[in-house]
């Protein structure tokens, strides 16, 4: 009898811009160190501080177009000119490898993961558990307040993110999970629980 | 934008002998204060330090007879010549103010209640999610040096203890979870996470 495995299962994370997801998302990887964490390929160039292979893949336009054909994107978007995409074979070998990948995705990324999982056939590495989380601010009130008091955005600005922020919250009902961040240390304290509750879920069980 | 709330909940907790469930529901209790902790009636007699309506519900036959006649057990059983049953009303009052229950129950008392559950339609106040959870030892040779070192039982008695956890052992995948009780800090980390993973369940929000 061994009682210590689970089968390795995809985490997703979304939540409107300032609701705390990436502090969360770094918290979780502190604490669960079998956690792979998916990180987003890019064409745009790297900012100061950032580090490939970290925050971001960075590739040039040729390089990504290469891996665009040759399937390795679960989904690509473009933003301001520069081309974004989640890259497949990472998290293929993460699963493999038996380690859980937490991926930080929009409502949209989330839900084209979302398809592809459920449509993975048994037998394909990503046929598997997926477990998306939609963590929200306690309103969106408090959520303006954090974005006037990080300063980092014109008025216009964040009215912009507010607009965006409600549309985004109003697909929560997609998710397993709902987490509100309105207390930091409880926030993560519930975010660690799912995460602990899922290893122990029974049809989750890899062990007898 | 209110966030706080959930759908009051049954959890229910099933373990051999032996195993730490009661060591693990008392450590529940003291953390979840919403929590209402389910009490088997029964017409033995009370044992020193046992209060009536804290460990059982201690009733005299007649009493006993009256409840089973007006539909208040979930289920009912006779062990060495004495009644015990679970009671249905406290349960239903506890959900009804909005506290979740928790269960401690052996696999056949476990069966009845997910049946009672299942079939209860809406509009029920018995109609909700039931999750449970199977508390398990990390072999069957821990539970014996376990049952030897308490010192509370012959050998005769321990040998039956070991082959009684050993069928209930067999039906853990009935639960929706499964815990391991090897280190009990532990084993308590996993059980709260489960009760709060459970309530930030989106089908489980009674918020917006």
């Amino acid at each position: 009898m061994s009682h210590t495995t689970w089968t390795p299962m995809i985490f997703i994370v979304s939540a409107p811009s300032g609701a705390g997801k990436t502090t969360l998302c770094d918290k979780l990887q502190a604490e669960f160190k079998n956690l792979h964490y998916a990180i987003t390929a890019t064409t745009r160039p790297s900012r100061e501080g950032e580090v490939n292979g970290k925050h971001y893949y960075f590739l040039t336009e040729d390089e990504f177009e290469r891996r665009l054909k040759s399937g390795d994107f679960f989904e690509t978007a473009v933003v301001h000119g520069y081309r974004y995409g989640s890259p497949k074979s990472p998290v293929i070998e993460a699963l493999r490898a038996g380690r859980d990948v937490l991926m930080n995705l929009d409502v949209q990324g989330a839900a084209v993961i979302r398809k592809c999982v459920a449509a993975a056939p048994p037998g394909d590495p990503l046929h598997r558990e997926l477990v998306d989380i939609f963590v929200v601010p306690p309103s969106l009130e408090t959520l303006k307040k954090r974005l006037v008091k990080r300063g980092k955005d014109t008025d216009e600005t964040i009215e912009r993110r507010l607009k965006q922020a409600k549309e985004e919250i109003s697909h929560w009902q997609e998710y397993k999970y709902k987490v509100v961040n309105d207390d930091l240390a409880e926030a993560y304290d519930n975010m660690r629980a799912i995460i602990l509750a899922e290893r122990h879920k029974t049809r989750n069980r890899a062990d007898d």
